[in-house]
């Protein structure tokens, strides 16, 4: 399976079983129907993708595998809704659908995403197929990734950043948390799923951590080269805000220097696994030529 | 030790435990900052008390306790953060200090929020003295108390019960979930800790249920007897805003004869316990007795 049959075979049981995780919750209507809005609102499902394309790599069917994938994308999906937030980025429009906030009012947008990152604990915990040593390793990275030394406080950086001018190595360090930290861990997720050895986790957070650079850095390049229509939300406001981002730190053709190196150095992270990940080559090619 | 003392002696430590648990965070100072000021804010600390206290009752020492308790005071504040919102209660004031979106504003006060949840599963992960069995029962627990099947799906009908006249069921309903569930947790996690047997873990579980409801009724008649001064917050907001409450729907003597009904009930759960769990019986007088 190539990368592009890979994401069409698993895109549709991602979205499936995270319907079924949410659907099997006793809550209130307009919360489900909250929760459900922003897990439904499509996205490239980048992170469950990655973990499950490390288990492929593996060669590993592992049966908590997608409910482990959809407890991180329910992290990410809870963090573009309190971002989209009036208060913090204030988007109306998220892959080309209104926000949460905008379609559920703030109350239960904020509630609705303190409701999902409460949830992908509760998933992990209750996982059938994995040890309590193990449940206990994901959860662990899981709340160092997505807390206050990963992504939360990547989102406190981030806005901190937009009232000056970041160096270059502070806007890495915004970036290596709000966006890398994640990323990482839905690696890792997978490594520890697969019980992978040391080394070879080593070697997979080496992956990770260039491969969410590089993601953020074709973030900031979409931003000037990208039209609304093809990103699903609005183009050139980084510049407008004027928020220091990689082409306005280097340049454009410097930031897509800088793509490539991290890019570079993602692969070669891959050289030190046994066999050959092919699908992980994929998705860093996909993620520096995406379009959106 | 009396219930005086045993909270004499414990309140310094559980602060002093969540200072070093925030302390220890390598994280951008602003948000630091606005997660230690909820904290520091005081408050009763019940529900960490009431996880001392069963270990107490039980008889145990167990060197992870104030973790645990920290943890679960680390929940209980980022609720009342997310609560006090703009879009939510709006309130200024809490424990007589300004709220956290007032003095860090409501971005802040939203991730400090997000990183004292998020924080809280890491803060279980890591103990070091618990199996990873137990781990995974506190973590398992405590994300559905805080979830949405607990505390915020308690919020949500909360919200949603200020627009109509709720029955007195579903009023039960919201303080079940709103408030009952973590201070019930609160207790099961005492017990998990104190490695208590089932039937023990049945009796606090109804122990806690009963508790959270007589907290919850005196709260609401604190709304209507008590004075700003002594509440360190707003008095009288209930009423003014129309919200159902015990006194509303009741009366206020009958909410009295409610409250009175569920102490009992609390206390009589406790009979079931090996020996005479006196800590936990002057707990229960005290919350039905309080002042704010």
């Amino acid at each position: 399976m190539n990368l592009s049959q890979f994401r069409k075979h698993y895109e549709p049981l991602i979205q499936k079983e995270m319907t079924a995780l949410i659907d099997s919750l006793a809550v209130p209507q307009s919360l489900k129907e909250a929760m459900n809005y922003s897990l439904q609102a499509g996205g490239k499902r980048i992170r469950p993708i990655l973990l499950l394309a490390v288990l492929e790599e593996f060669g590993i069917q592992h049966p908590d595998a997608l409910k482990v994938a959809a407890a991180i994308e329910m992290i990410h999906t809870y963090s573009l809704i309190h971002d989209d937030l009036p208060s913090m980025d204030d988007d109306d429009l998220r892959r080309g659908m209104p926000t949460n906030h905008v379609v559920y009012g703030e109350a239960l947008a904020i509630l609705a995403g303190d409701a999902l990152l409460t949830y992908s604990f509760g998933i992990v915990a209750r996982l059938e197929h994995v040890s309590s040593d193990d449940k206990i390793r994901l959860i662990d990275l899981m709340s160092v990734s997505s807390g206050a030394e990963g992504m939360v406080g990547g989102q406190v950086l981030d806005i901190e950043g937009e009232e000056k001018k970041l160096t270059l190595e502070e806007l890495e360090q915004v970036h290596r948390l709000k966006t890398g930290a994640l990323l990482t861990y839905s690696i890792l997720a997978g490594a520890i799923l697969a019980q992978a050895a040391a080394e070879e986790i080593m070697a997979l957070s080496r992956f990770g951590e260039h491969l969410g650079l590089a993601f953020q850095i074709q973030d900031d390049i979409l931003d000037v080269t990208g039209t609304s229509e093809e990103l699903g939300k609005t183009a050139g406001k980084d510049e407008t805000s004027e928020k220091s981002t990689y082409p306005s730190l280097l340049t454009l053709p410097k930031a897509k220097e800088k793509l490539e190196f991290h890019a570079t150095e993602a692969l070669s992270a891959l050289n030190s696994l046994n066999g050959e990940p092919a699908l992980l080559r994929e998705l860093t090619e996909l993620i520096v030529q995406r379009k959106n």
